[in-house]
């Protein structure tokens, strides 16, 4: 792969993938979201070795929402190793993101880190050991971007908070059960805010690079997650970063991603780079139908899957 | 990776995992399982150059049971390629493999074809094309495999037959959807046949080869598969290939498998190899307990997932 | 309540119920029953002195379909007494007739014998004291009305047959939990020929007079069941009798009462009367529009209910 | 029935069931409500014409929970009318009766007023025309009783508060499908208050008298409610009074009914009586078994149900 070969590549995607504007809808749950123009896309490639290719809006700022989801369970699992595992599971979840069912039958244990009770139950372990997660998670992601002006959308925070009683029940039933040690209100303010990141695609592809890399954030040289562990977040993003429709992604897309309801998804190519796209439409099941679209042709064009 | 190094690591699990017997159970839900021995443990591997590493049990036969779940889909995708997908879907299921109640709410449709409905389904398929499916498939492992003694265990065929009763009222419940086409008494006698399937590790690991090699069948040159749905059809092995634990087998292993409650599984690293391992006791999601230890360990031990 | 009283009243309601014509649909899961006219209605009440009222078509036989559960569910209750509760629920099911979910949760044990899971296990009860339970269903429905031309409708029943695949799913789950002791064909033989029943207005709100009066056949003196169990059987039609409908039955009629999807529903008066009303337009939950709304007005007119 | 009989009974009833101490246990859910002398039993019967009989500990004053569902409903059902079942079904559950699974099913539409999530949106709907709905409550209830020292148990308000994380999940949960009106806080300080409900078996049963007489408070004449939603109450309690074993209690009992974990059944026979039996030792649906062995020995000695 060259530089002219990628960005090439990138250029031929934006320019396919237009004919899908009107295929879906913008996110419409909280205000704040709903007013976004829905035709804009953003794709940007980040290279172990420092090289970054980007097209269309890839460096406008927007609401990654779930993607925020990975940088909490790094935080998690750096700290507290396979203890997390006793708090929240590994499958895939059969259900919708925001489904309390699943949570009666198994006494409130949330299947994965990906949908919102295991989100919940991962930020109420970073209270464990931060004094102030908000902050730490804010100087987190700046390290991993270089980007030191990332920072909550305050409206799009404001406007979760207000619209937030499905949240509020998933964490009340995970803390009737005893699964959620921390003050719920306390505890979903950190959850509203890491939903609020306002990053652009290019910061995306470059935070997340370091699962690429073996754990290894490359600007740096920092270690952030050992080989072992980094590996395995990367299946879990597999098998459950995309909502109901992981299976869908593993099979068009083929690589570990994960998806918000911003319209943004992230996905690593172990030992190549990341790749981040945003468009704010959506499918039925939530993802981003641009993006979908747009990462489907990225590995296909380039040959490479995990598979 | 030379001859010695990989026969050295085939040993050196071999020895390990023997401290794991006796940590689960030999499925005993039909009598003709039941019967066979605990401790048995064998693993062959098989690469894309011919050549093959066994240790232990690797040339005894014994009943593949799910793992049959990959030929009858393959045979069914190069058939009638995305059309399989009309009628069941390419999602984990977050249920066990012979649940029924993920079928009412979708009307009959399978989340994936690595569930018993599922592969109901795809068995269903095979019956509009083949005239008779039972000995096709027969075929289609024997050329896969260069083993023409490869065979049905009538034994465990009868005995799924007798105690087959979950099945039919899985393969009744999608008829009455409309997703079952062909007469089921018949459709479960393929079913109950590609379950009684007896192949060794070493069969296996050479069965799947082409799903490591671009879909291309290494000592024939034939394409069964195309790239696309070679690497397509890895991926659901990944997300949906060892029953209600596929995400903590990609969290542990990292490849895509399948497994079968005689103990035996199977995965492939594309573009190298493809292995088996068997071992009847199984964990109690169904797996067997020395077969994920195996290949825990052989993923570590090369440093290799596909992650 | 006088002669006059009461066929005036039944006459009123006939007039009155007219104006519901058209809000329902006549069952069409079978074309033996889609081909019912829709534009009938006929009402019947007996009292225990022997007086009979009747308005409409009620000498009409048609499909009495569930309703024929409450025979079965009397031939096993008076055989064998509270043993039957060991293979069959009293709690109302909170899910539609045909439900398999609830099965899963409870390891194959119907909530109650109303849906047809539950009169499955009831009809296979009868297997086992009972040489011919098809003939001898017939005898009691004869003895009860009085009527010995009653009979299966053959071409009805054998629509069931036909389209039955969902009975037979049920029914193989059961027994996959053991709980079916029958050979299923022999068993839905039972079953579907029972729901073939072809009874009128007249003959339906005879046969369960005895309901009514402790037990006792009036007009033959004969004791079916004891007081208490016909009491326990009268809280049985009441809180499961109408589908995923009983609670509004009992809120708005108030009476113990069971229907069928051939647009039948009988109820009972206990000390009082039996009353039977037919009309073949159904609501969503598969009860008769016309024959709820009579029985409404009835229990209304008169004053009485259970409550 | 004359005096001497009644009384008979209820000292025959007391003296049998004592056999049943230790066959359940006390509520443990909050510790208010853990701490009471398992060792009671108290039971009292009101007539219409205003004599009273009583046994045991029959003035002891308990937590009557889940029984003030009954009046709550009875003060928004007299106020809204047939409008309440706009926002509550009237249909037995199949589900404890703090299941969150319906209510995902149904978008937030609990399926009857006497499980938890149904008597939130009843409370709720007491904030809409009353200022001050606890006290509303206890006056109500004060005048049905003639008894002016009732009062909420604040002990047991505050520890329902603090260990009501559950109740708070069913609220929000509602609450984000818009079928909560009023803040969650406020609501669940209702709730938790009129759980607080602190009456003897003689307040109860004096309490509902009116349910028993066409809706008429015996000692006052007030109508409280009309005859026929007098029914149709009564009629609720009978499919759905008893939480997941309504249809036992209609089946062993046959009276409509309503339950609570404080240990507490009140029954009524229209026309005739109401009872109320108090002993806090619950089986495992939250029942107490001494008060359901008492009712059900109690309709049978008076040979009377409403069957």
């Amino acid at each position: 792969m060259t530089h002219i070969d990628l960005q090439t590549i990138l250029n031929e995607i934006a320019h396919e993938v237009e004919t899908f504007y009107g295929k879906g809808s913008v996110a419409d749950y909280i205000p704040a979201l709903a007013k976004v123009p829905a035709r804009q896309f953003g794709m940007s490639v980040s290279l172990l070795n420092g090289q970054e290719y980007a097209v269309g809006d890839a460096d406008v700022p927007f609401s990654i929402q779930s993607i925020s989801k990975v940088f909490t369970l790094v935080m998690a699992f750096r700290e507290k190793g396979d203890e997390v595992w006793n708090r929240v599971g590994r499958e895939p979840s059969g259900t919708p993101f925001n489904s309390l069912t699943q949570l009666e039958t198994t006494g409130g244990y949330p299947r994965n880190p990906f949908i919102n009770a295991g989100a919940h139950v991962v930020s109420d372990m970073l209270m464990d050991f931060l004094p102030n997660p908000r902050q730490s998670l804010l100087e987190f992601v700046r390290m991993l971007t270089l980007n030191d002006v990332i920072d909550y959308d305050q409206e799009v925070a404001e406007s979760e908070r207000i619209h937030g009683d499905r949240n509020r029940a998933l964490a009340y039933y995970m803390k009737s059960f005893g699964n959620i040690h921390h003050e719920v209100d306390q505890l979903l303010d950190v959850y509203f805010h890491q939903c609020a990141l306002s990053m652009s695609c290019r910061d995306l592809s470059r935070s997340l690079l370091f699962l690429a890399n073996h754990g290894i954030v490359p600007h740096s040289g920092e270690q952030i997650l050992s080989e072992s562990r980094s590996k395995r977040l990367a299946s879990l993003m597999l098998t459950c970063g995309l909502y109901d429709e992981a299976g869908e992604f593993a099979f068009r897309v083929g690589l570990p991603g994960k998806s918000g309801v911003g319209g943004g998804i992230v996905g690593i190519i172990p030992g190549l780079l990341s790749v981040a796209v945003w468009s704010p439409e959506l499918d039925v099941s939530g993802n981003s139908v641009l993006a979908m679209e747009a990462l489907e042709r990225f590995t296909t064009k380039l040959g490479i899957s995990v598979f």
